[in-house]
């Protein structure tokens, strides 16, 4: 399955002008779509809203992305799959400068189920830390841009050995998955990095956060480094397709006790169903 | 003007799923080609062609591209004009794991010739100091890949006011300009930035160091500040389309001598046509 519309047209084809090819200058969301309902579909679109206004992208608007869904899914019957969306600046002359009245691109990309092992959730993955370093900058840090060679290149270390790879800063920072989030528990604390500097604002990240403050749970976002999460006690990996999994293993050591993991993965599954929009 | 291939082909639009939008999986280049000729071709399609092995892309080959500029120059009839090459890592599945078998995208885009001020370089440019600070990643670090952000985020502070405007990292060093690399004169002696940690390792930056060396000029590559600038002799900025713009104001400050910033311009333009590759 595979199925593409561009600005509310079905097509596969981009002009190679649009600046998301020429410098990678916009945004994308990865969302569940799960028996016909898009999980957390609110707060992707607010994450794309708020970071198009960071970059000056315009935003076209809720239902612009919503009827384009419903007449992909609706031409292929598919009821659960990954939806992709994709906002660029749009298409433009030569150089960087980009003019007042650039008309952004909309892509959706409709996609398959990822192939990720049924047992990640409950006996948890394996992990290894990446070599390549994960670029620092403020300026961009948090927003889910289409500048992704840092993960890519990350990514490229493994073939199937290991579920997913951790990303540190030049200071040696751990600072996220290639696709995920990451947490740790130690003595009934939770612990996540900052990301003031580098990484990726993840919807499920936002939502164990909120989870934990309102329910007073021990929480400190700090930097931390690989020797901080060789010590914890637990660690899991959050994103909008996995949910939540924890980790088994990371590198040479290997992690047994979940509980905790567990009962933060039973609330956004909860979430996961309480926020999710139902398509016509 | 406006003329594009696409692996050989004239074509103006590219999949959708093509890696070099949907992560900026890919490299670029722009070669001036003035009266029929690629002004340094040998030094950008080495510098591709070593970025690529860095990024694990396979390089298709000089022949290629030459081949796809002749076809397209020859169906358009121009004879100066502006030659941006781009090499994808090629169409994909999703996520950022990519294929042992990915064939890469060869685009070849032909453009007009920038409307530059003619007297820019005599007279001198006006830059600015922009406030979008440049990441920082030691991984990607002088690579011309795909990630622009923010060089579009620094061009767009300004409208044409300034020519160029120059990217510091977070902790204030100076690194390049959104479109060139930069060089200061102070007391005889040829300062300019370590792109060791960021930045792209430009074309004509190359050639001013290899003279500079080759002629025993006084040389500092090293860390520097906007202090630093603003106490230099002369500053200039470096690509290949201006060759060496001398700046004649940065920030509030002018600066009037140019004399050996001229001297570096007389060889840069003395090497442009020794280094000109001349088409069929």
């Amino acid at each position: 399955m595979h199925c593409i519309s561009i600005n509310g047209i079905q097509a596969e084809y981009l002009p190679v002008d649009d600046r998301g090819l020429q410098y990678g200058d916009g945004l994308f969301e990865t969302i569940a779509c799960v028996d016909s309902k898009l999980q957390f579909w609110e707060q992707h679109l607010q994450r794309m809203a708020t970071d198009a206004e960071k970059l000056g992208i315009s935003f076209p608007g809720e239902q612009y992305f919503l009827s384009d869904i419903n007449n992909l899914l609706e031409s292929i019957q598919a009821k659960s799959c990954v939806i992709k969306l994709i906002l660029t600046r749009g298409t433009g002359q030569r150089g960087y400068k980009y003019s007042d009245r650039q008309h952004p691109t909309r892509i959706v990309m409709v996609k398959d189920w990822p192939n990720y092992r049924v047992d990640s959730s409950t006996s948890g993955v394996r992990v290894c830390l990446c070599k390549h370093t994960i670029s620092v900058n403020p300026a961009l840090a948090g927003i889910k841009h289409l500048n992704r060679l840092d993960n890519v290149m990350a990514r490229n270390e493994w073939a199937t050995e290991f579920d997913e790879g951790l990303m540190a800063d030049v200071s040696g920072n751990i600072i996220e998955g290639t696709m995920s989030n990451v947490f740790g528990i130690k003595d009934q604390t939770l612990f996540t990095p900052s990301l003031i500097k580098s990484g990726v604002n993840g919807i499920i990240r936002e939502q164990v956060l909120e989870f934990a403050n309102s329910n007073d749970f021990n929480l400190k976002i700090t930097d931390l480094s690989i020797d901080d999460f060789n010590t914890m006690d637990e660690i899991f990996l959050t994103n909008s397709l996995i949910g939540i999994w924890p980790v088994h293993q990371l590198g040479e050591l290997t992690y047994k006790a979940n509980e905790i993991s567990k009962m933060f993965n039973t609330e956004i599954q909860r979430r996961m169903s309480e926020h999710a929009k139902t398509l016509d």
